[in-house]
């Protein structure tokens, strides 16, 4: 049976948190292969002169472990 | 006095987390008088070829029971 | 060493919990100085006739203590 | 085996929150049978003008499923 | 798209919570259509004499919707 | 829209967790404006020669910032 | 300096959670000396035929060690 | 009343989880009189050259106290 | 000192969810060496036809880093 | 009764975590009367070049509030 | 197999957390044998004029039961 | 913008937890490049003769991804 395995990122951007997000799924599909799904765990910002100047969003990354596919 | 109850319902879209929530939404709307509030609980997606394919949404309803109205 | 403070905060819109938690920090910078960061931790609304009516976003703002500069 | 099932609900009262747990209880007992069992998960309130107006309390209620006595 | 409901049982069994799980899972398979996955939350025993004489399972089950199939 | 904040007290009475609400609630009311909400997040207890002598209760305390009404 | 131990008592009432309290705390006072505070951790119920036959009060109790006054 | 109290001890096997929460029971069961129920709240174990050689259960076990039968 | 990490795998299973614990374990043994214990974090499954067509248990797995043997 | 408050602060320090609670207390101590107690929440630190060159301790000071003196 | 208890203490310093684990440990190994091992759950202090008085740690201390050994 | 990963270690040592932290820092730095940050999410200790001979520190690491600085 497949075994997946968990890793967990940080994607950040200056639009949107969607944005962190899409940031971190694209930057795990440059090395992992077989990603099958994600979480967001925690949104959170820096604050420069009272705006937001980047969204942060951790993400759980799961993917399948190549020779148990 | 009102007494509320609180259902826990998964919605999916292909297009955003808002979506996905307002899916939900609209589905127990279908079913359920009174919906008053709800709350996100969990954010999470599927993934297929690297691109997230199916936003999912985990959100709990409240909504008031008819006979305490 | 700077010492900061979390204050937390509710914000709220008609739009989306994004606007929700623009509208908590633009809230906060008119009383506080030297943001630096926040954390969304909620994420609720309130319902009426089957719609979000309002996006509510709790929101913990970090902010530093002035004489710790 | 019984097999029973947990519903989340949500008592109100102007007096206490003993009171809005008897009122969620009276509720869920117009309907459900076999109650065995609650648990009190939050107590919350409303005020206005400093006054409490409104004791709220979230309850699990336990009952077992009718064709599995 | 589908919307998902989580609905939480507890399966009771003389023998196993393995078995105990699969007794929820049978219950709310006369019920309830198209389940798609369960989690276990929690598990616990009655004891009498030194034995356990009842294993308990929470089991929080999902299952779609039928008019969003 | 309106923004809110929360706060975190501790009220004490000799008689109840139910009265150390009210003096909290009490204290809060002298210093601060538009209360709105609150919710019981501890209760615990001081005792000598075995009796309660001062009963605690943590509440957070939820109020409108004047400027956002 | 002295060192203290927390214990878990379950007490039981058929009046309310605040003499489930008391009744754990009386029986705590026969057998362990120089308790100075608890903490109520849960509050859960029996009910047989809609009605509440047994509060219980999770209570965790600190108390001074011995040789360490 | 009745009152209980929770002790938590850690049952080990070679053989599996289930074994192991029987072990933890058995030895509770000598020193304890009373025992009416169990949680299992910990399931880990012990590894060497790439197997499981101890299998651990934390296990909360609540009996009633002696004179409050 | 020794230094260890701990990685979070999902093992998966037809038969049970200690054996999906194994195969994770199996699977891990082949790229990690020096593995030390684990801990189950999560059990879940897929349902078919009303029938559990996967056990998918989560476990993070600790392994000591090899130059601090 | 007296009432107390909570407030979180984080300290920060180039030397340990202890000294970062420190830096944090004596902060608060500036502006707040009354002081009774603190808990750490929270231990994190920044890195530059692989060295801890900022300890940040997360700490909640309680403290009475004057007028319930 | 060896089953193990866990107790929960809080030991006192005016020191340090560290020594304040320290007391709890030396406490313990008075009246407890074959302990093997401690997790410090919580650290928290008394504040007296603007200064720590009294560490608190709160501390998880495991030890074999006897005849199991 | 810049992706990190975290990364969770255990880091030990016969002296303190603070040294416990530096040998998983000390580690993590052979391994990885551009170490931002890290957080203490436990602190345990191994027992022999009443005495701590070793304490153990968790440790979350996070840091830049290469590719995205």
């Amino acid at each position: 049976m497949a075994v997946a395995r968990i890793t967990e990122v940080i994607g950040s951007s200056t639009k949107s948190w969607e944005d962190a997000v899409q940031n971190a799924l694209a930057r795990a599909n440059k090395t992992l292969r077989n990603l099958t799904g994600l979480e967001v765990t925690k949104m959170n910002a820096h604050i420069e002169n009272g705006k937001i100047t980047e969204y942060r969003a951790h993400v759980r990354i799961t993917f399948i472990l190549e020779d148990t596919l």
